[in-house]
């Protein structure tokens, strides 16, 4: 259906207000539905971004869950929670399109919140198995063994371990056992790697006899139906249904094609138009061009880097492109390693690769790196061993909500004994900074920047051991500590200071750990000092600085401005800042709530301030 | 060799300087040499105390690989490292096992810094072939193809996700071919269990014409060798000599007996003798009893809890024993799950338990929950589930070392938006936290506590806003807060420094997260607030407190005595704390250090000091 016109009245789908109307639809109408579901998903996903080739590849397979299973009692859980969007189309959650993945508007993941229909928000993927399992041993221990329990859990995600753990529990589960709706499109972003996926070609591929030949599901204890068409709801129906009798852990293999149905997106090799922002309908791609991105400059600088440096190689969890690593892939494809949806394996592997005296650039969402801390801990960081780690999608990310924030990691990391974390404010500091990464021995090395275009460079006044000056005055008795991208709202801040007669000085540290001791010198010369970071409160810079100041004599006064101590929701970056606090306006304010900012007004008039450079 | 005497002067071991004098052994001379090493490692370990069922399985296998491959030049990793005490033997540490675990003596793991034979120091479970894959990548890419990569591994550590991640990458890595040695024995602490576990008996029984039968490790694209039996050293050689021929991915399948060859061991029902204390070497078995430690205490209160509460559960990763779930288990069998060694799996399936209504308990080495961090806070923590998290071995740990000290979960753990963190510092208290634990609805709960003997009760003067106040005096200046088991050697450093005329107020704040506001007001209240506290200092209570101490208007100064922000080696947990500064001396020397305590003394010797209760 490339680009035909989306239907004005749809006959179908609007009368469709729940799974109850599904069952009741006669099977003669599942086809046209789809084709309505279809329709619907590139109009509304076009309109407010969001994930569309993996939702228009599960749209049979969510009807025939829908018609086969009753939802809530029984529960679907979506690995990852991103291909739920035809699940909400069919929970009475039509109207919601229209603001999906805006402030207070529908969410991208499943979400409890909204419908008893969602059982998780795990837009973290390799979750669903594990879920279902102490969901069923729950429902069975509770004498609810009526209730089935459904893992939707595409070949992408299989790749993680998580799902080994899960399925080596699920094989033993007779007493509670789950049905493993296996969407196998042969990708997540790219196509899947790796022995697994091989094999589940080569199930796919089985001809009739060779269908009984046990497979690695059976290896473990789950039974195999399939492959089945997943699109085709009577087939797949039938198969769900064979599932339920056969009362045992079951896998249902079903093949899809990621983007099916939509021109655009089938024939998009990167990634089948796997999550876009506001596109032309007709062609799947943005009206306007985007200015250049953080991911875009690190992208660029690592190609440089690659014919610099033979001994740098790349790392990735299954994001070669989102991460920015396509380029370096092209240009040399013996030095990157796409490992799977595992991210746990490319940090290890990562540490082996430095044991052999290579230099791995591991490129990864912040968020995502939570699920490799230990190995980040103990593989890389205890044996001191040289990694760099490119942290995307950093602070406040914005439609994707509190799983996809990266506000975590100057907590985190900062904890790591021997690790240092850079946080470059502009273009420029990415690269310098990237290039110190690569040039460290002796132990890791992080960067972090954020899902936003990168903006011009903020060239410095002048570096005080190590540290960036942006802006310094005279009569300065406030210090505005901005880190990486913060720096430029510090600068802002320090402009509409000045107007109400408050001097600050701007700095930029550019490492977020450790911290550098030359910035308690700095605070102990000023009044109030501000620390402004895209981070969680609890533990982050601010935290860290803050006793750090408690261990030198001074009277000067620290406040700290970050995320709260909170998860986030999903809403444009740029409000989420303002609303927590981290933009121009807010620092302002928080400046003149503090007695400290008064007294630093009426030294500066009266010209009684002592000179910051004077005290350097 | 049931309690044989060990043999005063071995023929063959002391001749045994490295691998290369291995090589040179007749073939005649090694079950002797098997012999004499088991008898070394039963004399050498019940001095020690360390990893003994483990190693006592592994000697005929390890004589095999250092006999077939050329270590450094070749990589042999373990996984996990604490079966690698024959690989010491072999490697020219006999004379460290002296002093094995001991403060600056060998360590229990393998150790880069002790012999360039050691790999990678992995006492976390399944990591080595990840590591394998790196270094057989990095090997390739550096045009060093000669070098083998070997790569050991329980049937235990294959139930973790890292294996099934690094397996499905091990799989297409044809260029880079790994030797995967898996080490099955049937348990990692009691016997291994799920679907693997049953696949992998049915390879150890297959009969002649079945071995050909595809299996698990085929689907993924490795092939296999065996089963062979793992402590007949010929065999074991010729099995890996075929590997190197084959020159692609292979699993060599050796089935081994865990304790092998020491009567104790084999018939120790529980984990045939994992790891030791200091023991008889006829019996295996402590000399004198042990006083109750905290794990003791948490055992008996869940059993009681059990009773109570038939909506409890509980979930552990492989170690139903060392956590102290082994009497629940007895008594509640069907409400305890051991998913393997899989922390991942645990947390998340915990969650889905939770969904149904029950309230499980995941009991868990602190170090290990750095596994899971991304779990507790996406799949647990987002969806605000009631799940009690009981952390073992928290702080120092002692002679496991660096990878065994539990130091970042008050860091960790505090950064998790809406989960609350206890510390008990006595038994009463740990029964007391684990019960408010688990009456929690809406959010996650843990308590941490060591690995030590849980010591007398010490009882609260009085409670002030949820703080346990220990000590109070009229003069009091100098503010003592101690975590949990620290609360003891505050008391003790407030009985030291009372003598030298400076009283000090003590309290126990209970909970590490989130941090008792009423804390700050106390600390208002005197000149000197001392934490104290068992986690590295970078983002732990004192870090938190100091912060949030600086928005509360107050001359008085915060100082934080805790872990240094580093790596810990292993030893003793007195010793190690005391050199950290936690111990009561070190309290009092920190106290004195602060100019406020000079104060706090002069005012307390005139007797100007304000009372403490007065101002409350």
């Amino acid at each position: 259906m490339t680009a035909t016109p989306v239907p004005r009245l749809p006959p179908i789908l609007p009368g469709i207000t729940g799974p109850a109307d599904l069952r009741e639809l006669p099977r003669e109408q599942l086809a046209g539905l789809a084709e309505e579901i279809r329709g619907f998903l590139v109009d509304r996903v076009s309109r407010t971004g969001g994930h569309l080739g993996p939702n228009l590849g599960v749209v049979e397979l969510t009807i025939a869950l829908h018609r086969v299973f009753r939802s809530p009692v029984d529960r679907i859980v979506f690995d990852t929670g991103h291909q739920a969007y035809v699940h909400k189309i069919l929970t009475g959650r039509q109207a919601g399109f229209d603001e999906l993945r805006q402030a207070h508007g529908l969410s991208g993941y499943p979400s409890r919140a909204e419908s008893d229909h969602d059982t998780a928000e795990n837009s973290h993927a390799s979750t669903a198995l594990s879920y279902a399992d102490g969901l069923a041993r729950g429902f069975a221990l509770r004498g609810q063994s009526h209730r089935r329990v459904v893992a939707v859990v595409g070949d992408g995600a299989l790749t993680g371990g998580m799902c080994w753990e899960a399925l080596n529990n699920l094989g033993a589960d007779t007493a509670a056992p789950v049905i493993v709706v296996l969407n196998d499109n042969g990708r997540s972003y790219g196509p899947t790697g790796g022995g697994l996926a091989h094999h589940l070609t080569e199930l796919r591929h089985a001809a009739g006899h060779r269908r009984g030949r046990p497979n690695l599901f059976h290896d473990l204890g789950l039974a195999y139906l399939g492959p089945v068409d997943g699109h085709d709801v009577p087939a797949v129906e039938q198969a769900l249904r064979q599932a339920i009798r056969l009362n045992c852990p079951v896998v249902v293999h079903c093949v899809t094609r990621k983007g099916k149905g939509y021109g655009p997106a089938e024939t998009d090799e990167a990634d089948c138009l796997h999550a876009v922002g506001v596109v032309d309908p007709r062609t799947g791609r943005p009206a306007a061009p985007s200015p250049p991105t953080w991911t875009s400059v690190f992208a660029e600088e690592m190609v440089d880097i690659g014919r610099r440096r033979p001994d740098v190689v790349a790392v990735t969890a299954a994001m070669l492109r989102p991460t920015g690593l396509w380029g370096f892939s092209r240009a040399f494809p013996d030095r990157v390693f796409d490992v799977g949806i595992a991210e746990q394996h490319a940090v290890t592997s990562a540490a082996g690769l430095a044991m052999t005296g290579l230099h791995p650039v591991v490129a990864v969402y912040a968020s995502f790196l939570n699920r490799a801390f230990d190995q980040l801990l103990m593989d890389v960081a205890l044996h001191r061993l040289p990694v760099t780690f490119v942290l995307d999608r950093a602070g406040i990310t914005g439609p994707d909500g509190p799983s996809h924030h990266g506000t975590w990691d100057l907590s985190l990391l900062a904890a790591v004994p021997g690790l240092r974390l850079a946080v470059p404010r502009d273009p420029t500091r990415l690269k310098d900074l990237l290039n110190i990464a690569i040039a460290t021995e002796g132990g890791p090395t992080a960067l972090r920047f954020p899902k936003a275009s990168a903006g011009p460079d903020i060239p410095a006044l002048h570096h005080v051991e190590g540290v960036d000056v942006l802006r310094t005055a005279p009569d300065a008795r406030v210090l505005l500590i901005g880190l990486g991208p913060l720096a430029g709202a510090c600068l802002e801040a320090a402009d509409l200071l000045a107007r109400r007669g408050i001097e600050a000085t701007v700095v930029d540290p550019l490492w977020a750990a450790p911290i550098n001791p030359h910035l308690s010198l700095l605070a102990a010369q000023h009044d109030l000092t501000v620390t402004v970071e895209d981070n969680i409160e609890t533990g982050g810079f601010g935290t860290r600085f803050a006793h750090q100041s408690t261990s030198l004599p001074s009277r000067s006064r620290v406040r700290t401005v970050s995320l709260p101590h909170a998860f986030v929701p999903h809403g444009p970056r740029k409000a989420l800042l303002a609303q927590a606090g981290l933009d121009a306006g807010s620092i302002v304010r928080t400046v003149l709530t503090c007695p400290e900012s008064q007294g630093a007004a009426q030294r500066t008039a009266h010209g009684n301030g002592r000179s910051l450079r004077s005290v350097r």
